[in-house]
This record gives C-alpha cells, structure tokens and sequence, in this order.
C-alpha cells in the first residue's frame, strides 16, 4: 500500500487530460473595477482587466457595502466567534435574514457560510426528514446541489435538462404519496439559459411535490427588486425553496435559503451544515445587508449589466465567434477542447491583459470547454470593442473558424 | 401527503425533548470583549459578559487584525468574486496558505469556507481517491468529520473515545494491503480532554495508516507558535493531515488543511467542497494572516488564557460546582437534563447578566448536557469570582446538588 504513489497517478490523470487547474493570482483595484493586479510571471503585478468574475453587478466595490463593513468591524470586530447557536448569533445576522426573506415574499430566511453549504445542507436535511422521499434534479444542476441530493440518501430522478416533459414523465411513474422534492436551477451559469419556472411549478402542483430554485445565479440581477427570476417571472410564491448566495451579485461571501417559517425552523434545527459551523462574519453580514438593500432600490446596475451583456454578443456574433445561445447576462464562447480554451487564455493574460478563465471538466461536460465572459455595468464599450478584436486575432491565429453573418 | 403536517412533527419532538434551541441576539463592543450587548427581551439592548465564545484569544478584536481587515478591505474590496480557480484566486489567499503551512511544518495548505468545510470536503476526498479506504474515527469525532467520513461513502470502524488498544484491535482485524485513515481530534472541545497523538502515531505506523487530526480548538492556543497539540507534542511530524479553523482562536473566519504538497494538490484538484464555491473573502484571509503571524510570535494570549482556565476550574471546584476534567481551557460543568441547563443558562442572563449558551443533544449525548465556559486572556479574577458565585446561588435556589471538597 503506497499511499504516495496513488496520489501521484490521481494529478498524473489530470495532467494527462490537459485538466491540472492553475490558479491565477491576482488582486483587484477597489475603486476601479475591472481592473486588477495579476502577480504572474516574473515582472511584478500587471495591470489585467477581469472577464470572468461573479461579483457581476460590482457590488463588492460598492461605497455603501464597503461603509457598512468598516463600521461593523469596528462596532463588534472581525469574527461571530461561535455558531449560531453558542455565541455567534449576532443582530446583523438576524437582520439580514428579514431583509432576505422579504426578498423573496417569504416568512423566513436563514443564513449559511456559503451558497455552497446552503444547497448541500438544505437539500440533504429536507429530503431526510421526509420519509421515502424521491428527489428529481435537473441534470445540469450545479455541485452543491448534486452533493445534497446525494448526501441525503433518498431516490433520485435526473430529468434531461430544462425538459418538463420528461420531468412528467418521471413524477408520473412515482407512487402518488410518496413525498416529492423538484430541484432545478433558474440561470444555469455555464450556458446562460433559463428554466421554465411556471411549468415545473404546474407539474410540482398537479403531482402534489415540493419545489426547491436555485437562483445563485440571479438574485440581485432580475426583478423590479433583484428577487431573481422567480421575481421576473412573478413565481416566487409558487415555490417552497428558494436558495441563493452573498458571493456573486451581492458581492461578498455566504448563502442562505429563504422558505416558510417552519421549513427555516427545521432546516435551522436539524441541519449539521447550519448547526456545527461558525457563523458567518459579522462584517460580511454588514456588507450584504447594505448590498440587498441597495439593490432592493436601484435598477441601475442591472440595467448597466443588462446593457453590457448585449452589446458583448453582439459584438461576437457579428465578429463570428463561436458565442453560445445564453438569454441572460452570461457570454459562453464555446471550444469544445480543454488544451485549446487554456491556449486562448494564457494568451489574452500574456499579451492583452484580458482575464478570462477556461472553464473545463467537471464545471461543464468533457468536449464542451469554453471561455466564459461576465460583463458588466462597470465594463466600457471600448473593453469591450478591444476585447473582441483581441479575440478574433487569436482565433486567426490559432485557425479557429470564424463564422461570420452572411 | 401533507408536508406541512410532517415539518410540524419534526419541530414538535424537539420541543417534547426541551431541546428546541433559542438563539440569543448579541453584538459584541469592539475593543472592549467579553463585553457584549444582548437584543433578548424588550428593553433594548443590555450588557452582558460572554463566557462562550469561541474567540478564544480575543484575536476578533485585536488591532492588528482589525487594521489589516480595514487596510484589505480598501485596496480590494469586500468579497473575492469567484471560485478559487475562477477569479477568486488572489495574493492574500496565497500568502496565507503559505502561513498556515509553515506553522505547521507541512510543504502545503488549502483554505476552505470553514473548518466544517475543510473536514467534510478533505476527509471524503481523500478517502474516495483511495481504493477500498477503511476510516477509523474516535466515537466522540466532530459533526463535520462525522461529515465527511459518511460523504466518502468508505466503510469506518468506531474506536472507543481516546482508547488506543481498541483502535489496535480494530486496525489489526484489517487486510494489511487495504489504505486506512485514522481521523481523530487533538482538543475535544466539549469536555477538554486530549488525544495521545504519539500513541496514535505508533499504532499508524505499525499498520501503515495515514493519519488526520483536528485541531479546530488547539490552533493558535498551543505550542510554541501556536501550532496546536501537534505542536506542543512535537508530533506535526508524524501526522499525515492537520485540519483547523480561522473562526475560533484566530478570531475571524475559515478553516484549511496543511499536509504535503501531493495530499494538497489532490484535495485542491478534486474536492466539490473546494472547487465549487466563492473563496473566502479578501478582507478574512488578510484579517487571518495578521492573527496566525501575531500568535506565532506573541505567547502572552495563550498564557492569559490557560491563567483564566485554571482560575476558573480551581474555583468551580472549591465550590463544588461540578467542573468536569478537563486538561485544557473548557471548562465544562456538567446539568444532565437539557431543561435543566435552559433554565440554569437563562437565569445567568435575565439576573446576571452572563451569557452561556446551554449544550445539548445533538452537541453532547443525551443525558450530559451541560455549559460550557471558556474564560480567555480578557475575563478577569473579578469577573470570574462573580461567575462562581452566580453560579452557587443558583444552584442552590434549584437545589441542585454542591459538592465542596472536605
Ligand atoms: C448554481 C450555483 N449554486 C451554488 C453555488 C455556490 O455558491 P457559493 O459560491 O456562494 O458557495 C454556485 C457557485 O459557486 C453555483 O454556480
Ligand atoms: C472539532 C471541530 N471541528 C470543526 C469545527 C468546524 O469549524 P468551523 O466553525 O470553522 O466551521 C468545529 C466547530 O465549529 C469543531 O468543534
């Protein structure tokens, strides 16, 4: 037994795919977003402009979240100190659960470290406490998800993406009584496309099954409000769960699931994920507290990224670049090769200063690799005109096809 | 089916057990720890001393890592913006993870959201990637071990709480050839007993055994640079995996992993926990970086710290309050009943003004739920003179048994 040497085959592998993951080190400008720092390479930090950060709406920048998180660490310091239940319940925490259930039209919302946690510890407790419950996911549901429904230990049912139809299908073929949980995303993050919310929220009603949204993707970036696209879509009060994170539009860090007061209340109560963990930061609950409240008000950076979105797929589609079918504010050019997509990157960082990471295996299927763009209200038409340009000149380069409108 | 009806049930049997947990509201003062003001009742906030936090060393309020969290915070931002690998990559994650290596003597570390996160992605990971893995976990391990070692889908093998010849007994009933990990805690932090990591070591080697420690409540508070147990044993050498938090002694939020380079490289390479979530935020890691190189070089905490710990016990046990043994800085007292140690918890902070959460079931087995004091560096003789007292009055009022030595 050569524990070693097992380790050594298992990066061997990865290597071997063209997968091993290098990470970027940069640091961005406060203040002057995109921009940032990148510390690669040997001439000190290089000023780069970020394509691909989820901090979508640049709200970790935000003079409001930035205000409210310095005067929390100097109102109560840096850490909860405990979780919630020995020591580490603090007011903003409280607070922000309000402001988050009121969010989403719900009693109740409750507070984990991560969008990560939220969806693997909502989905595993949930599912247990219902006996014999069968849990049907969407198969291009994200990680957290998929390690919930498998940490739960129930049945599971994978329907073909975004299908309702197969969906029926497989609620059909359940016993009527046996509880039922629908899982699905609302942005899936790779591809930019959308669910149809209220026809699974019909199927969900007709066969008596509880519906739980992921909306990590959305919330603070759809909505009169920043609801999400249950909010667009006027369907948040058809469904049970709604799970979203702190970490991307709202531009700080943790997750949360907002429901009926007794569905928080046994998710709170029963839930080693919630329950054994140091609570979130006060100083980051200071931030999104300020975050959702802000955009609770202002359209303004939604619009920006709405704006942004457009024009950056326009620009790719009249430029011929292989820009993927997205409905949302997520730019997929598709490569469809983990070698080349690392190619195109390293060069955009190494001669443009663009920062794009490739996307591959196991964040979107084997053959479907692809660069993955996030402008927002904080990129320029000139960034976005160069970048373009920068692109086309690569995919030349490298004899990529170009296909151009007729 | 009704859902409604099943959730109900599931709150009700916590109720039935005087289980069902009540969060108190607190915010701390800043500058001035273990104060405290308590949100509870309707006249406002109150003041009240906190005897439960997990903040240890008060490292949450110190200067130096409050200035380093303000100094981030304005030349970043708030929150990171993506995964590690995508955009959320940046130098402060880096420094840190080389910090936390060094401390503990390993090649490498990783960061995760929290020590929950850390022990459940790193435990399952590691696991999986080695074939036919056999776990051996101390029966008392934490939820998140328990976490972790349940995700990896491994068969495990329960060793009675610290019993080394039961461990033998059980790693010798084992196929030679087969990979076996032994995961265990250093500081068992509800009753404040310690691990003999040395005999663990041996038992390891001899049956060729990784090895895995948690070191959530010993980081920063034992050894020399605050390196832990392992640390202070001079047993880092010997051990495979060190785990530990940056929200407790640390005082602000996170947990890591330190082992070689390869064990590292694998977990970052293959862990969901680890890939697929927002990195911590910026402002933690740099707050985390001033309080790890601080406590490497400042031993007045942890020596304020064991002074309050011995105080107290010495003082709870010629009370005769009943102090359980423990050899570290808990200081546990013992009810038995969980509406006992409600009402005892709830007294302390309607009359006293002290605040200490009481510990149940499923923290502690049934039957010896308890309250759990951590005196640190700032709780005074005088505070802790008045604590024993509050104590002895309410005990006698509940005539609950003292047991004064002769
Ligand atoms: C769909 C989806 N759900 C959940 C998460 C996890 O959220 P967090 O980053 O807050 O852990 C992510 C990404 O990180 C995601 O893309
Ligand atoms: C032994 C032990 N391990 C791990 C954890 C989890 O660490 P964190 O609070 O950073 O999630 C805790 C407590 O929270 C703990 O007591």
């Amino acid at each position: 037994m050569n524990y070693d040497h097992i380790f050594d085959q298992a990066i061997d592998r990865l290597h071997a795919e063209g997968r091993y993951r290098v990470f970027i080190d940069i640091l961005r400008n406060k203040g002057a977003y995109p921009n940032a720092r990148c510390f690669a390479g040997h001439n000190g930090p290089k000023p780069i402009t970020v394509w691909c950060s989820n901090d979508y709406l640049a709200m970790g920048q935000h003079p409001k979240v930035i205000a409210a998180m310095e005067e929390a660490l100097h109102d109560v310091g840096a850490g909860s100190g405990g979780t919630r239940n020995i020591g580490g319940n603090t007011h903003y925490h409280i607070e922000l659960e309000a402001e988050l259930a009121d969010l989403h039209g719900k009693e109740a919302a409750l507070l984990f470290t991560s969008g990560y946690v939220s969806n693997d510890a909502t989905l595993s407790t949930i599912a247990k406490l219902l006996p014999g419950c069968v849990i049907f996911s969407d198969e291009l549901n994200h990680a957290s998800m998929i390690a919930g429904i498998r940490n739960s230990g129930c049945e599971k049912r994978i329907w073909r993406h975004n299908d309702v139809a197969h969906l029926e299908e497989l609620l059909a073929a359940e016993d009527r009584d046996c509880p039922k949980l629908i899982a699905f995303e609302s942005v899936y993050s790779m591809d930019g496309d959308v669910a149809p919310i209220h026809a699974i929220c019909d199927l969900a009603e007709k066969y008596n099954a509880l519906t739980y949204i992921d909306e990590v993707h959305a919330v603070g970036m759809y909505g009169a409000r920043g609801g999400g696209i249950s909010e667009r879509d006027e369907a948040a009060h058809r469904i049970d769960l709604i799970e979203g994170t702190l970490g991307k539009a709202f531009g700080v860090m943790g997750g949360y699931v907002a429901a009926s007061r007794k569905i928080i209340d046994c998710i709170r109560s029963y839930a080693p994920g919630f329950i054994f963990t140091t609570s979130l930061s006060p100083v980051l609950v200071a931030g999104v507290l300020a975050s959702v409240r802000h955009l609770k008000a202002s359209s303004v950076e939604r619009d920006g990224q709405q704006a942004a979105a457009a024009y950056l797929k326009k620009a790719f589609a009249d430029a011929g670049l292989p820009v993927m079918q997205s409905t949302t504010h997520i730019v997929p050019l598709m490569v469809g090769d983990p070698v080349r997509a690392k190619k195109i990157s390293d060069i955009l960082l190494a001669e443009y200063g663009v920062y794009v990471q490739p996307i591959n295996f196991p964040t979107v299927p084997r053959g479907t690799e692809r660069l993955r763009f996030t402008p927002g209200p904080s990129h320029t038409v000139e960034m976005m005109d160069e970048l373009t340009a920068a692109l086309v000149e690569i995919w030349e380069r490298m004899e990529l096809e170009l296909r151009r409108a007729a």
